[in-house]
C-alpha cells in the first residue's frame, strides 16, 4: 500500500459514491444507468457508465460497476457471511455474462497487496483460498471433471518488498500463462470509516495507477495486459483526515437538525469548500503524525472473513461444479 | 480488549497526560514531583505522585510513573529501536531500585491481551521473547549461571477466549508459583493518535478494572495478588471519536493563530465544554458505526518492534548477565 | 514437548496398542473389556480396564479409553473430516455419560503444548476454536440461552517458555475457576509413523508425568486437580528410531512371507529382543543426530485439520444447542 | 514440494555427497577439483566439476559447488548463526567473483516453495528478508547510496497453489525485469537425516526438473532464463525410507565393528545392492503410509534460523554497503 498522492481531491474509488455525489446535484445523469436491490441486509447496486458524458459526470471510467454494501459484515455473523458469498457469486456470474466472458474462459486471479501488512493482505488471502485448476488442464486435460474451467492465482507482492512494479510482474505472468481474463483483488483506502470492511466493488475497468493504495503505477488494464481485467476492491483502511472531515459534515448536519439558527454553525469551517476543508484538515493533522491511514482494531478477523467471502464467491462463480449453496466448504 | 465503559470522561491512562492537563491550570502541583530528560529523540519523564492531594489533582493513583516518548518510533529505524531498548532497560533498573526490589527477587511477567488481534498482541509477544529461567532455579538450582534471577512469563489470554477473568487466572498462577514481583504488559487505548505505538509507560500502581482496554475487571494489584505489580502500557489503538475531538482542538488553535477574530471560530462547537463535545462527537459518530477503535495500517510491524523493545529491555534489566549494550540479541 | 525419558521401554500412550500387544499373547485378558465398530473409514475402539489385573496386563491405568483410527485423515478430505468430527462428538457424549458427568457440569479445556512449534500446537489450536461460555454464566446468567453449559478454555504454555510447570499453572486456574471437569488436549509421540495425525485417543485417566511429550511433570489428574480429567491425545510426532525399529519388523515379516527359509533372516538382528533392538537402534542413531523426533512435511495442514475436528466435536458434545450435524460451522 | 519421481536412484542433490560416494571407489577423480576448510564448527567444501568426465563420475552437472556443513546449527545458538551468515557471505562473494559477475550486476532472488508448508517455506522467508533496491535504481537512480546494487526478490508460489509452472512465472518476471543474475532458493529432500537443516549448498548449475522437491518441471537455468542462475539449496525434509535405509548401513557397520564374524550380519539384507535395498524398503513401507517425507519437530525454528542466515549472508554479499560483521541487523 502507498498513499494516494492526489489525495487532496475528493475523488473516490467507488463508483457508487461518485454516483451519489453527482446525483445530489443532478438526479438523472445522462450516460449513467443505475439499478439495484436490497435483501436481508445486503444492498446490491449496479451502475453502468455508458458514455464519456456519464464518465465525466462521475469522474469514473466508462464501464460496469457492482457494489455490495453489508453494514453488518463487521459483526462476525457466519450466516450473513455465507449469504454475502452467495450473492457475490450470483452477481459475479451475471457480471461475466454481461461482459460476454465464455464459460470456459481461463482466468488468472491476481491478489495484490502484502501478506505481512494485515489490512493489505486481502489479495494474497483470496489467492490462498482459490480453487486453482489450470495445471490439471495443462498436464492431464482428459482427467479434468466437467464443470471446471482453468483457473490460476498468483500473489505477486508489492513494490516495496519485490523491487519490481507489480504491473511488470503481472504482465510477465500473463505473457507466459495466457489467461483469457484477469481478476485483480485489491484493498482500497476508503472515503468513509463506515465502508471499511463492509463494502465490495466489482468493476471491469481494471486497476489504474494512483487509484487505490497499492504499489501499481503501471496499472492492470486491458491495454497493458491485452485481456479484460475485472477489479474487486474492498476498502480496508481510511485516513485519519477523512474520518475528521466526515465528522465535520456529521456535526454540521446534527446542529442543523437541532437548531433553527441557519447562520453560524461551525464558524469559520462553514466558509470552506469541501476540498479546501479536507486540505486544511490534512495540513493541521500532518505535522503531528496525526494523518495516518488507520484500520479497525479487529482487522485480523475482518480481513479473514472478507477474504473467505470473496474466495468462496469466486470459486462458485468461476466453476459450475462448485455449488453456490456450498461455497464456503471450498475454503478454509 | 474491550471498550472502556467510562470513556466519556477525559481521564487518561497516562500520568504524563494527566500531569500536563493539571499543570496547564496550576504550574506547581503539591504532591507531584516531575523530572525528565530528552536525548537523541527519546524523551523520558518521571512523575512521582507522593500524596493523596497530588493523586486527586491528577486523577491518578499515588505511585511512580515513567514515560518514554519516541515520536520517531513508527519509522522502522532499527538503530533507534536499539537505543530505546537500552534506555528502557536503564530506566527499568532504576525503577526496580526505587521500589527496593532486590536483585534476586523472582519475577512473573504477565502478557495481557489476545494473540489473534494484532493491536492487542503486545503482551503475548513480549512473553514469547522473555528469557525465562525460573525452571532452572527450581530444577537445577546449582547449575544456574550467576547474573540471572528467576523469571517466569505467561500470556493468560482474554476473557472472551478463555471464559475466565484474567485476574482470576493470574491470581491462580501467582498463588502457585509465588513470584516476588509481577510485571504486567498491556496495550492501551490512547487519548491521542500521535501516541499510538510511540509511548511506553511504566508504573507501580498495577492494573485496574476499566482502565486500559483489556478484559481485566478484577485488576492486578498488590491488593489482589499480594505482591507488587508493575504495569507496562503502550497505547496501540485510539477511538475515532478521540481523533475527531483532538482535531477540533487543532483546528481551533489553527484558526486562532491565523485570525485576529477571537469571536466565533468553530461556531456552536465553541460553546461546548470538552467533555460535552466528546460526548456529542460520540453520539454523532456511533449510529453510523463510525466510532470504532482504530489502529495504524502498519500495526503488524509496529507491534513486533515495540514488543522487541520491551522484551529486550526487560531481559537486560532483570538479568545482570544480559548486557544492556546487546539486549536485542536475546530476542528474535 | 520433551523427550520421554523412559523411552527405551516399549510402552505406549495408546491403550489400543497396549491391548493389541497383550492380546497377541493372551486373547482374553481378565479385567479388560473391548468393543468397537468401523464405519466409512473410521474405526472406533472402546477399551475398559476394570481391574488392577487388567491394568497390569496392558501396562495402562484402570479407566476408560476410546480410540478413533482414521488412516485417510492425512488426505485433506473435508467430508471425511466432518464425519470424524461427528463421530468424535457422539463418542465423547457417550463417554461423558459413562463417567456420569452431568449435563450442566462446567468444563475447563486445557490446551497443552506450544503455539510456536507446529506439531505441538494442537492443544492451543483447539482452545482457540472452543465455544467458551463460562463468562456469560458468571456475568449475565439469566441471559444464557438453553442448551449451553459453562465452558472455559486456556492454553497455559510449556515449561520452556513459561518457566513454570504446566501442572502448577493448571492447578492455580482450577483452584480459582472451580470447573467440575477438566479436558486436557495433548500431542503425543507415536509408536508408529502410520498413527501420526490419524489417531485420536480419549481417556479418563488424566495426564501423567513422562507420558506423552509435553513438559508436565506434575500431571493433570483427579488427584492433583480434585476433579475428573479427560485426556484427548493425538500422535503428531515419532522418533526416527521408532520408524527404523518398525521397519525392521516389516522387513522381517516381508522376508518371512517370501522365503521358505526360517533360519537367518535379518542376521544378528534376529537374536535381539525388541527392547534390546530399539535400544541398539537408538545408540547407533543418536551420535549422528539421527534420532530426532520427526513429523510429516504437511504438518501445518494436518494439525489445523485435527484441531478443527477435536474443537468441533467438543463444542457439539459439550453444548446441546450446538448441532452435531453442523459442528464445523462453530470454528474457523 | 513434490516427491522426486526418480527417487529409487541413489542420486543426490548435493555434489558433496556425490563426490564422497565417487571418491570412495576412486580417490582422484579427473575433472573434479576439491578444496575446503573447517573453522569453529563450520565446514566449507568447494567442488569444481570441470569436465564431462568429472560430471559423469559424480552424476552432477559441470559447474561450481560450495557446501557449508554445520552440524550444530540445530542447537539454537545465535552466535553460531551469526558466524555461519558471515562465512556464507564471504563464500558467496568469492563465488560471484569466480563466476565473473560484476559488482553492479542486477540480481533477482527467487524464493521457491510454499509459505504455508513450514519445511517448504525457506525460499519465501528468505525473500521476505532481502534488502530490495531495484525500485530505487528505477525510480530515483541519482538518490541511491553507493555500495548498493539493484536487487529484486519474488516468491512465485508453487504449482499446486498457483496452477502455473513456477518456471513459467519466473521466466515472465525475468523477461520483464531483466536481471543480470538469478539466485534461486529452494528446500531440498535430504539423503540423510543428519543433513536436514544443517547443510547449505550453493551451485551455479541452476535448478533442474525433478531434482529437489519443488514443482518446477521447467527448470531455472541459463538456458531457460537467459542469465546465469545460482541455486541455494538446504535439505529440510527426508523420506522415512531414507532414514531406514541409512539405519541399515549404520547397523551393519556397528555390528561389523563389534564382531569378528564377517559372514551373516544383517542376513538377507546383506545380499542386496543399495539400490535394491532402498527400493525394497520403499515397497515395504509404502502400503502402510510409512514412507512419508518427514521433518524434525522443531522445523518452525530451524527454518526461521536458516532463512535469516541465508538472507543476512546474501544481503551482505550483494551490497558492499551492508557490512559482513553486522549482517544480522538487516533482517528481522
Amino acid at each position: 500500500m502507498e498513499a494516494d498522492l492526489s489525495a487532496y481531491s475528493v475523488r473516490t474509488d467507488l463508483a457508487l459514491e461518485a454516483r451519489d455525489f453527482a446525483a445530489a446535484a443532478q438526479p438523472t445523469i445522462p450516460g449513467v444507468l443505475s439499478s439495484g436491490y436490497e435483501k436481508e441486509g445486503i444492498k446490491v447496486s449496479v451502475i453502468d457508465i455508458t458514455s464519456e458524458q456519464g464518465a465525466q459526470a462521475l469522474g469514473k471510467l466508462p464501464g460496469h460497476y457492482i457494489t455490495l454494501e453489508v453494514p453488518a459484515l463487521r459483526q462476525k455473523d457466519s450466516d450473513l457471511q455465507d449469504r454475502v458469498a452467495t450473492v457475490f457469486a450470483q452477481e459475479f456470474e451475471k457480471f461475466l455474462q454481461k461482459l460476454s466472458i465464455p464459460r470456459n474462459a481461463s482466468v488468472l486471479v491476481i491478489g495484490l497487496g502484502n501478506w505481512n501488512v494485515t489490512p493489505d493482505a486481502l489479495g494474497p488471502l483470496v489467492v490462498e483460498n482459490m480453487t486453482v485448476t489450470r495445471h490439471y488442464f495443462e498436464l492431464v486435460p482428459d482427467q479434468v471433471s466437467p464443470g471446471y474451467r482453468p483457473v490460476s492465482a498468483v500473489a505477486p507482492g508489492v513494490l516495496g518488498t519485490t523491487g519490481i512494479e507489480t504491473g511488470e510482474i503481472v504482465q510477465g505472468i500473463v505473457d507466459r500463462s495466457k489467461p483469457d481474463l484477469v481478476i485483480a483483488i485489491d484493498a482500497l483506502a476508503s472515503r468513509s470509516l463506515e465502508r471499511v470492511n463492509t463494502t465490495i466493488q466489482i468493476a471491469d475497468t481494471g486497476i489504474h495507477p494512483g487509484s487505490g493504495i497499492g504499489n501499481k503505477r503501471k496499472g492492470l488494464t486491458i491495454d497493458t495486459l491485452g485481456v479484460p481485467v475485472i477489479a474487486i476492491g474492498v476498502p480496508t483502511v481510511v485516513y485519519a483526515s477523512t474520518i475528521v472531515n466526515n465528522a465535520f459534515d456529521m456535526m454540521h448536519n446534527h446542529f442543523q437538525r437541532q437548531t433553527a439558527n441557519t447562520g453560524q454553525i461551525l464558524g469559520l469551517m462553514d466558509n470552506l469548500q469541501e476540498n479546501e476543508r479536507l486540505q486544511l484538515v490534512k495540513e493541521v493533522l500532518n505535522p503531528l503524525g496525526h494523518d495516518l491511514l488507520v484500520t479497525p482494531k479487529e482487522i485480523d478477523q475482518f480481513i479473514e472473513d472478507i477474504a473467505n467471502i470473496v474466495a468462496s464467491g469466486l470459486n462458485a462463480a468461476l466453476h459450475e461444479a462448485v455449488d453456490v449453496d456450498n461455497v464456503a466448504a471450498y475454503t478454509h
